[in-house]
C-alpha cells in the first residue's frame, strides 16, 4: 500500500504539464502563469512624489518660496527649480530634476503666491527603479495568479500572459444505490451528494467538467470512459467486492493501474491509473472519502497538469484539540480559527457532516495529535 | 483617525445584509447560505454495511455458514437470517434486520457456497443516524458555501438552496496619468493595474462589476457614480491635495462621509462613504494600498452584506522573519511557506513587487514583529 508521500511523488514524477496559451489578464485569475514576465521599464520608470506637496532644490536654504507651476501625476514637466522658487506637486507626480527635495503639504503654510515650511528633510520621493529595475523577473513561471499578481502584470504591460490551458475533465458517479439529489430516495437509496461535490470542486480548480451518472453496469462505465480528457474522476466501485469494476473497465480501456489501495483514511480504496497522458482516478464512494482524495491527491495531480510550483501545499499550524491515532495515516477534517485549527467531529469515512465546516485537512500521524501542538494541513477552502 | 478594528466595527454595525434568493447548487460555490438548513432524515437513513463482507446473525455461533442470497448498495430486502444462513453485503448495502453482524470480505473464506470466518466482532455496521438525526441543522444560516458543505446539502436533498443575491459593484478608475496596461507609457505615464486587481478581486468574491476609467474631472466622477449598485469602488482621488475630489463628489452625490483616513498603511487616506444601503470606498492609488483595502476593509462590506457568519477571519500564525515596526498599524504582504508566514520585501506603499508572492496580509502592531513570534493576518488567496 502507497502512502500519502508516494502518491504526490508518484504523480511528481510522471504527471506531466500541459500546454499553455495566451489569455487576457481578465481570464487569468487561478491559473499557472507559464512564462517568466520581466518589468518592461525600471519601477518607477522616474522619480515620483510620494505625496502631495511642494518641490524645491535640496540646497535651497530660503525661509520663503515663490509658487511657479505645478506638477501632477501625469504631467511631465522637467525644469530646472531656482534658489526660492518651488513646485507644486501632486501625489505621483515627475519630479522635475535631480537635487530636488519634496515637502509634505501638512508641513506647509501658504500665503499669497509663496509658502513656507514647518519642517523639511523627510524622504518623500520614491526614487525610479527602487521597486524593480528593467529586466527583472517580477512573476515567475509556476505562479499561481491572484489579483494581486495579476495587477503586477498589467503594471508592466503583460495584459495577454501565457498560462495553462484548461483542462479537461470527466466525472462518472457509479453505483446502483445513488439518486439524483432532487429525487426522493426509497428505502436503501441515497442521494448522489459526490456529484455536487465535485462539480464544485472542479468549479474552484477551473476545470472543463463532462458529468454523467451510471449504473453499476461495467458496459456503461466503459461507454463513458471515452474522449481525452486530461482527468478521468469515477466515483465509487472502488472497493474489493464483486461489482468493483472500476480497476477492470480501467485495464480493458488501457490504463496502467498505478495504486490501488492507499495507506492513508479516509480514501484508502483509492485508485490510481494512467493512459498516456490522461490520468484515472476512482474514489471511494464516501463523500468524506471523495473530499479528501480530490483535495489531497487529485489536487495534486492538477498542480502537475497546470505546471504549478507547489499545490496542494502542506502548511502547518497549532491543532486545537487531541485527535486520536490509528494504524493508517489520517486526513482529518477540521475548522479554522483564529488560534488554530479545530477538529470535527468526525468517526467513519461515511460521517459527512463535518463537511458544513472543513476548510482543512489535518494529516494525522498514527500516534495521533495533542492538543497545542503543531500539525500539517492541506487548506480546502 | 479610525483604526482598523474601528472600521472593522463601524462596517458590521451599519452594513446590512442583502436579499436572499434560491439557487441552484452547481451556482452555489462561495455564496453564503441564508437558511437552516435540516437533515431530511437521519443520517445514515438505514443500518448500512461499512464493507464487503457477509451479514449473520450476531448471536450465531456456526462454524461455517450457507450463502443465502446478496444484498448491494441500493438493494432493499428486509429479512430474517436463520441460524447457519448469511448474505453476500455490499459496501453501503442495507443490513436486512436487527442483531445483526457485518464480517468483512478478507476475514471470509468461501467454499462451494458456504463461508467460513477467520475473525469476528468488528463493527461494521454504520447505524441508522450515528451522523445526524432527522430535523438537525447541519448547515447554519450564514454559512459560505464550500465544495464539501454543497455535497451536505446534496445529500439532504437541498438543491436550491436560499442564497445571497449576487451584488453590484461599480469601480472607477480616476487619475491622468494612468493609461490602458496594453499601451505604452509616456514619460509621467503609468499603466492602470488598479482595474485588473479590482476585477480579480471582484471575481474571486463573486460581484457583479462594472468598471469604467475617468480622468481627474469631478464631472466625468459625478457621472460614472450613478445607479444603485451595492458596492462603489473609486481609484485615485483620495489623498489631501486639491484634486482629490473624490470626497466632494460622493457629498454631492449625496453620501454621508463615514471615515476620511485610517491609522494604518499602507491606504491611509481611505474614504468610506455611504448614502442608505449604498457603501463607497475612495481607495487610495497605489496597488498595494488597493490590495490591502480591498482585502482588509472593502471585504469586510462585503461579509456584511451577504450575512456572512465571519469575514475576513483574523488568523495566527507563525512570522518567519522580524518586521519594523511603525507609529501605525501596517498590513503587511507576506507569503505563505509551510512553517509560517514569510514577510515579503516591502518599503513604500508604491512598491508592487511583493504582491507576486502575497497570499497574506500581516498586522504588524506599531511596535514590530520579531522573528517566530505569533502574528496575526488576513488570507488573501
Amino acid at each position: 500500500m502507497t502512502d500519502s508521500g508516494q502518491v504526490w511523488q508518484l504523480l511528481r514524477d510522471q504527471v506531466t504539464s500541459r500546454e499553455a496559451a495566451r489569455c487576457p489578464l481578465a481570464g487569468a485569475l487561478g491559473r499557472v502563469l507559464r512564462e517568466d514576465v520581466a518589468a518592461a521599464e525600471d519601477q518607477p520608470a522616474f522619480d515620483r512624489s510620494a505625496v502631495d506637496g511642494f518641490a524645491i532644490l535640496s540646497a535651497d536654504s530660503s525661509d520663503s518660496f515663490r509658487i511657479v507651476g505645478e506638477i501632477r501625476a501625469g504631467d511631465w514637466q522637467p525644469a530646472e527649480l531656482r534658489r526660492g522658487e518651488t513646485l507644486r506637486m501632486g501625489t505621483g507626480g515627475a519630479i522635475p530634476s535631480a537635487g530636488t527635495e519634496v515637502i509634505m503639504l501638512e508641513d506647509a503654510v501658504e500665503q499669497a503666491g509663496t509658502v513656507r515650511f514647518l519642517r523639511r528633510g523627510g524622504e518623500y520621493i520614491r526614487r525610479r527603479g527602487e521597486d524593480a529595475k528593467q529586466g527583472d523577473v517580477i512573476v515567475r513561471g509556476g505562479t499561481t495568479l491572484t489579483d494581486g499578481s495579476i495587477a503586477l502584470l498589467a503594471s508592466v504591460g503583460c495584459v495577454v500572459p501565457r498560462v495553462t490551458r484548461t483542462l479537461q475533465a470527466r466525472h462518472i458517479a457509479t453505483g446502483n444505490e445513488i439518486i439524483d439529489p432532487s429525487a426522493s430516495p426509497l428505502p436503501g437509496q441515497i442521494r448522489d451528494a459526490n456529484s455536487s461535490l465535485v462539480a464544485s470542486w472542479a468549479l474552484q480548480n477551473r476545470l472543463a467538467l463532462h458529468q454523467s451518472r451510471v449504473g453499476e453496469s461495467a458496459e456503461e462505465l466503459r461507454a463513458a470512459i471515452d474522449g481525452d480528457d486530461d482527468l478521468l474522476l469515477i466515483s465509487g466501485g472502488a472497493s474489493v467486492g464483486r461489482y468493483d469494476f472500476t480497476d477492470e473497465v480501467l485495464r480493458e480501456a488501457g490504463f496502467s493501474l498505478l495504486v490501488s489501495k492507499i495507506n492513508a483514511r479516509p480514501g484508502k480504496p483509492l485508485i490510481i491509473a494512467r493512459r498516456g497522458e490522461q490520468w484515472a482516478f476512482g474514489l471511494p464512494g464516501n463523500p468524506l472519502s471523495h473530499f479528501v482524495c480530490l483535495h489531497v491527491f487529485v489536487a495534486a495531480a492538477l498542480a502537475a497538469m497546470e505546471g504549478a510550483a507547489a499545490r496542494p501545499a502542506l502548511l502547518q499550524a497549532a491543532v486545537l484539540a487531541a485527535v486520536p491515532g490509528n494504524p493508517r495515516e489520517t486526513w482529518w477534517p477540521a475548522a479554522l480559527e483564529p488560534s488554530g485549527l479545530r477538529p470535527l467531529r468526525w468517526k467513519s469515512s461515511g460521517d459527512i457532516t463535518s463537511l458544513a465546516h472543513a476548510r482543512a485537512l489535518l494529516r494525522v500521524p498514527s500516534s495521533g495529535l495533542a492538543a497545542g501542538g503543531a500539525v500539517e494541513f492541506i487548506r480546502t477552502a
